[in-house]
């Protein structure tokens, strides 16, 4: 029953993707055009098109090579003697490109869908403003509903492959696989969401400093080759980039409770099911959510959008407590401790509730509507310099309110029902993920319809709807920000939990620890390779910061390069006679995004293995400890103070202190120049960070047991 | 013998720094000036002490209030049930006092003798290079022996009047009252060092932004109001305060070491006096290495600092050496751990190499003659964001070669002697106090003393004579920085050990936990409470930066005022006529100083009191390692990005890529200005945050442990 409901949801999930699909692309491209505005927008949205696809074409030739080999090392290293009968390590790689391709496929469906939204939003725009919001919308949808159907379908089908067709294997091994696929997930996110960030900075550098400042053409001139890429650059990173971030969320917070559930609950399919099912059951709920919200007017955009996600948050608190009343024991018993369904359910709702608590906080630091960012706007008027002092101190300030708000969360749901209660809450801040992944997608398609509007030359209404669209979005996605970054810290922490627990039970079955071994308790703070790897955990965070922002200036070097070589190799160009290369800008700012992400990738994919191999299980417990802790608070620290910077300029644009082209203006425009890799590079891969580095732990923990600790 | 070789030692010390005192103040003021001349530097000179005084008298009386009154809830909430003879905690409050005294003469002497040197610096400067080198270095050199034999000198006290006069004193309370003594130092080290951050760069603030923007006079000139506060706030900030702090440091990590020694070596005396007597020896051997370092032309100033640093470093190596297989016996046991004198001598080692490691690491990344600063410089073809960016990526990468250098030397001084050998590394970078200060607060001398060349007007040979000087300075400054942040980490992990030693200890003697209670194996990361509590105090540096910064802001918004006023009111001031009211400047700045600094003060004294009141011990541990663990990085983090964009700058105007006046030059300006809130006030700050809220929880245990947990 529960296996057929969650199949069911799934394919639901998949169905409503493809009718919004659907919806979409049967809206002609130039809709209402004359034919000479036709032409212009069909060049540019296939340029566009074109370049999201040379930039998928480019990142997957990359990412195969990259999935093979390291699915090759899982097999490898990950030893299955405890389980003679079953490959474990091939397992487990097969899940983890299973992981990987779904990982892959979720942001090649969302991208494809921005870029095709994108112009559809524009001509529906010359109609009203109600019109290009539901098309924006749709296209959303159409990510947000697939990605979810998808990772549901994607664990159902492990769940049954593992534990039907091969009943014999154990919970252990069920465990690893499970992990897998998430790790498949989470790195591919990584790729997706640091080559994303460094991509579209490149681009928006390299084309405002070489077609604004040095040829004087304005902003989204289609003469410009790295326009473009600029253009493809919101679809990569935003699109692109955070889906895979947020299909990793899902993978990864599932796995976590899949993972404390296999041991828990082996015997009772319904509560085993239970976090599948939550995501499952979040898909028609978004659906409903969609059908309730419906915008007539200008004003009424803002609120729609936060309706759906308060809304929807209020149906699935409902609806949750009757899946968990159905789905979950009334007691049961975890590594000894007795937990009841009303306290899972108590769990998911402080997720939910302290999910919304940091998306708030995260709004009202960063919107332009409350004072930290009218203060920031103030500082200009002594500089740059006071300006960036200030928003550095918003930034590490606004982490306070939110680390409390996930600390009680953390609290109440480990006292409810330990590692499987975090576990719960991070799917319950991610539980209306359809509905937020939809209005995430819906504001980089704003955002892309109103520079085609702009690039073809429409009535300047057009290009003021969109804008209204947009400014909309960025506030929902400030709020998006927050949730990912709780279910991040949440996720990793039960990973955290559950990569102990694991190791714990494979050490006992070894002869030189023995059946009562308590890796747990002696994980202590008083402990030297604790406390040491704890310390060096903490600075893990700010290198891989450091050096996700400095690729972005080296990425930014080439794109400048390659635009001033197209301006003076193709003839006519400055004319609009002679076509600029757009795909050869998005090549270049793909190669470049990859190649800077080699080193940060390899950081994080490596350090978690080394310091396993050399020192053992405890020294990664205290590893991830310290970069869980470090890392959550410099990713909330970086998106808020990037955020704030954005917004303040924004607020100075909009005639505040002085305006467009004042001494204010240019001082917030050096802010929001260092609030871009902070915010949109750095800032979300540290969410990927913590979580994959826990996870990774937890699927080579066997590797670690059985091989690791070769230095102490 | 120890006691009469520590006496002998402290005296030393201070018969040193009178005599230096005297060689200074020898001096005449207007060495070779004319009547003219002579009349203007007495004037500014005067100026300069005046505003010293009135900054000491407006603080002192500010803390006087503070100390009283946190003495009080000393003596009132730490218990003495288990000591029924003596009033434990009173006897606290007073070795909180006489700490805080002792630390308040220590910035006094410091201020005093730095307000006495720097005209005498300037004009020995006339004559060459090498007699003001001498007397920058003499003043210095006052306070660092004054400071170091102070701090022996009160130690011994302490530890006489407990041990001798109250002989039936129990060890715990001998471990508490010390304590006490290290709390009073450090809490002065908290106001002095955050009060004279703000301060100092308030009065720069304000100086530049009135006088030089608004009016159009050049720097340093006595017309301006702020002026002398601009000087008297280089004195503050990195005198005094810089004084205090590191008297705190001295006096915590000796305190932290005692308080182990209390109960390891309770029958033995010499090892019982042994952490005293490292820091007393380091009177005599910075005595032998500053006669023995000698200046003749400008080359060898800068190579001189350095080697005075590697000189006493080389000495102490050899002499605590003998000392410590003198004063350690062979094998001694703490906690049922044996250990051995050879393993304390490596501890000590492990922590000198660690310090000079993360010193040189620090002038690395800070200094210009090395690629990080010249990237930086680069960085700023493209502009101030680029420049920004750059240097938070560097601050962010150069944390993490000084952690691994920090945590090599915790993990080999844990193996060899716990937590006792903890607190001996961190004593082994600050063996060398008594030079490393002098070299720090030669700097500031010989800063002030260009000062003072240029409102005289003197030839501009002087001021170029004590610009090399100053340069010389500001490396080894960031060399010394380097030590200090070591020895806070070192010192604040060897506190959070003392502190739950000294819990376990109290909560053993209650009957609800009994004689077997393993508190510290209880200490697991897997526990809700630790980790919660681990993770918020991950934000507390975060949130302390944040006021910090903010308050640097809001200060110099007063001084602007307050300049802006005297040149409205005062008739003829800018003809030089009417004479500004420098003192007037000096008090808006220490008001404006001691008023911001309220609430980051209560911020770090209040949270660990209300952290154990609530949440009892184990939140307080988890709070204790984490914003260790962060502080640590933000405090490295932000002194280094300071350092290298206040570098950068002046390597742009030493004439590299375009020179003063450059748009390049303009870009790292904006970087130096944020940099100097980060390097001067909420970086160093960061330091004293660690410590302090780590001796503040040893000091409170017992109350932590009688009336604490009141929520859990």
């Amino acid at each position: 029953m529960a296996i057929a409901l969650i199949f069911i949801l799934s394919f639901l999930g998949l169905v409503i993707a493809f009718y919004f699909m659907k919806k979409v692309t049967d809206i002609p491209l130039d809709l209402g055009l004359d034919t000479e505005e036709s032409g212009r927008l069909k060049t540019i949205h296939g340029a566009i098109a074109e370049g999201a696809m040379a930039f998928l074409k480019q990142q997957y030739k990359y990412l195969a090579y990259f999935m093979i080999g390291f699915a090759i090392v899982i097999a490898v290293l990950i030893d299955d003697q405890h389980t003679p009968d079953v490959r474990e390590g091939i397992f487990t790689a097969i899940a983890f490109l299973f992981g990987a391709i779904i990982s892959i496929l979720s942001g090649y469906i969302g991208m494809k869908v921005a870029t095709a939204g994108n112009a559809r939003t524009t001509v529906s725009a010359r109609n009203n403003i109600a019109d290009a919001f539901v098309v924006a919308m749709n296209s959303g949808a159409v990510m947000g509903f697939a990605l979810v159907g998808l990772a549901t379908l994607g664990l159902i089908v492990i769940y049954l492959v593992m534990n039907v067709v091969l009943p014999e294997v154990e919970n252990n091994v069920l465990m690893e696989v499970i992990a897998g696929f998430g790790l498949g997930g989470s790195s591919i996110a990584l790729f997706a969401r640091v080559g994303g960030g460094i991509f579209t900075k490149a681009a928006d550098v390299g084309a405002d400093l070489v077609g604004k400042v040095e040829k004087g053409i304005p902003e989204d001139d289609p003469r410009n080759p790295a326009v473009i890429a600029d253009n493809v650059g919101d679809n990569v990173g935003d699109v692109a980039g955070m889906g895979a971030d947020l299909f990793g969320s899902c993978a990864e917070s599932t796995c976590a409770a899949l993972v404390i559930s296999a041991i828990a609950f082996s015997a009772d399919l319904n509560a085993m099911l239970y976090p599948i099912m939550i995501s499952a059951v979040g898909i028609p709920v978004s659906l409903v959510t969609k059908m309730l919200v419906r915008v007539h007017t200008e004003e009424q955009v803002a609120p729609a959008l936060k309706k759906l996600l308060m809304i929807s948050s209020g149906i699935m608190a409902v609806v949750l407590y009757f899946i968990t009343m159905w789905m979950i024991p009334d007691s049961f018993e975890i590594n000894g401790e007795i937990y009841s369904n009303m306290g899972v359910y108590w769990c998911f709702f402080s997720g939910l509730l302290s999910g919304l608590a940091v998306g708030l906080l995260t709004e009202y630091y960063t919107s332009d509507q409350y004072k930290p960012v009218q203060d920031i706007a103030k500082s200009c008027e002594t500089g740059a310099a006071t300006n960036i002092i200030f928003g550095l101190a918003l930034g590490y300030k606004s982490t306070v309110l939110p680390y409390i708000a996930i600390a009680i969360s953390i609290f109440v749901s480990w006292e409810l029902a330990g590692m499987y209660g975090i576990a719960i809450a991070s799917l319950g801040m991610l539980g209306t993920l359809a509905i937020a992944l939809t209005i995430d997608a819906y504001g980089p398609v704003a955002d892309n319809a109103g520079g085609i509007a702009e690039m073809v030359g429409l009535d300047k209404e057009v290009r003021r709807r969109t804008d209204i669209l947009d400014s909309a979005g960025n506030t929902t996605a400030a709020i998006g920000k927050g949730f990912a970054i709780g279910a991040a810290i949440l996720t990793s922490l039960a990973l955290f939990g559950a990569f102990l627990t694991h190791s714990q039970n494979l050490m006992r079955e070894l002869p030189e620890f023995g059946a009562n071994y308590d890796l747990i308790g002696s994980i202590t703070l008083l402990d030297p390779v604790v406390f040491v790897s704890l310390f060096l955990g903490a600075v893990l965070p700010f290198l891989f910061s450091a050096m996700t922002m400095k690729s972005v200036g080296a990425a930014a070097f080439d794109m400048i390069e390659e635009v001033r070589r197209q301006f003076r190799e193709i003839p006519g160009i400055m004319e609009g006679q002679g076509r600029p290369q757009y795909a050869q800008c998005v090549a270049i700012s793909t190669q470049a995004a990859l190649r800077e992400m080699i080193a940060p990738g390899v950081l994080i994919m490596c350090t978690p293995l080394a310091v396993g191999f050399l020192f053992g299980v405890t020294a990664v417990a205290g590893m991830l400890a310290g970069s869980l802790v470090t890392g959550g608070v410099l990713a909330i620290a970086s998106s808020n103070s990037g955020g704030a910077w954005d917004n303040a300029k924004k607020y100075i644009e909009a005639g505040n202190l002085g305006g467009k082209g004042s001494e204010e203006h240019k001082a917030a425009v050096v802010g929001d120049t260092v609030g871009d890799p902070l915010k949109d590079t750095s800032g979300p891969s540290l969410n990927i960070l913590i979580k994959l580095s826990a996870i990774l732990s937890l699927v080579f923990a066997p590797f670690f047991v059985n091989y690791g600790g070769l230095l102490i």
